[in-house]
């Protein structure tokens, strides 16, 4: 999986955020420190401890930029087929290739019950996913491909599956079957929101 | 939430399960040590040294004990009603009460992408929830309330939501709406597996 932050990023907190994205995947939260952060830095390793006092106000940042990022890469107004953007997100979700950063990013809502900060950003993030997914919906709804759903609600549900799978599939070395439930997914789609009996993919 | 491991215990296994599972309720995984679970303990602390040799090693066993008190109080060969079952297991995996224990739960199978001990417990006690699950929608088929659906895959299907539901209700501080989603299994339980348009509920 690419890192989203660009490595010819003259801005130094993009680099420090590219830096975090590495060490993240490399290391997983519980043995991550700032000085495995700085390994991954270009720059002199005293920015990062001048910009943030300790890993867990960087990670908040990196949350935001994630997001950010996120928001950057998905424009809310986009007019393409409502199909293809549901697909589109959904393959983007449970990608393979992003397994170490997912598993990373469990890895931080884990901690997120003991770490106010850390509920916010995710409380932040699932927001606007839930919103984004919302808006394809909507979108789907209004090029007549998919019924009359209430869109926040389907997005919900599928946003919570997509982390079940995730969840499930870092923690049990692939017990969990990521196809069978992508395959379910679409069944519930074809049954409940698309209009015709067709597939997702 | 009920510690599900009996205070009255004579057996000191049992006795030091009960205190691990109060302890992880209080503190979490992170700041769990055997010193605290100690303090949980009512027989001599130094018991649990000598049969574990540290909160990993204990916590393997404690997840062998709880998949061992949920197969004994689910037996597989229960005769009564395949949805009566259904809603009773969605009941269980969901109740808010259990919010402590689930959100431990999650910072174990986060730990999870780096032991590879947590790895083989969680992939053992997914198996057996996904076999008790689809138990029950076997048992649906025959008793006639039930389409002919493959139980495997309905089972690991609605297991991947209610853990997405916990995963995403335990980090965001309530920006989840369980209800919600418990509504939205129900419509998908609805139009894809139950024979009449009925309710779970």
């Amino acid at each position: 999986m690419e890192n989203p932050f660009p490595s010819d990023a003259d801005e130094t907190r993009i680099a420090m955020m590219r830096a975090t994205y590495d060490a993240l995947c490399k290391h997983g939260y519980t043995d991550l420190t700032v000085q495995r952060i700085g390994e991954e830095f270009p720059k002199s390793k005293s920015l990062i401890y001048q910009h943030y006092d300790g890993k867990d106000e960087l990670l908040v940042d990196f949350l935001e930029s994630l997001l950010d990022f996120f928001e950057g890469e998905s424009p809310p107004g986009d007019s393409a087929d409502a199909l293809d953007r549901l697909e589109t997100f959904l393959e983007y979700m449970l990608d393979p290739e992003r397994q170490e950063f997912m598993s990373a990013m469990i890895e931080l809502r884990a901690q997120a019950p003991h770490n106010e900060a850390f509920r916010a950003q995710f409380a932040k993030s699932d927001r606007a996913f839930r919103e984004h997914l919302a808006g394809i919906v909507r979108a789907g709804i209004e090029q007549g491909v998919f019924r009359d759903v209430d869109p926040d609600r389907t997005a919900e549900f599928v946003l919570t599956t997509v982390h079940g799978a995730i969840l499930r599939q870092v923690s049990t070395d692939g017990e969990v079957d990521i196809s069978v439930v992508r395959e379910e997914l679409d069944a519930y789609l074809r049954s409940r929101v698309l209009v015709e009996e067709g597939s997702v993919r």
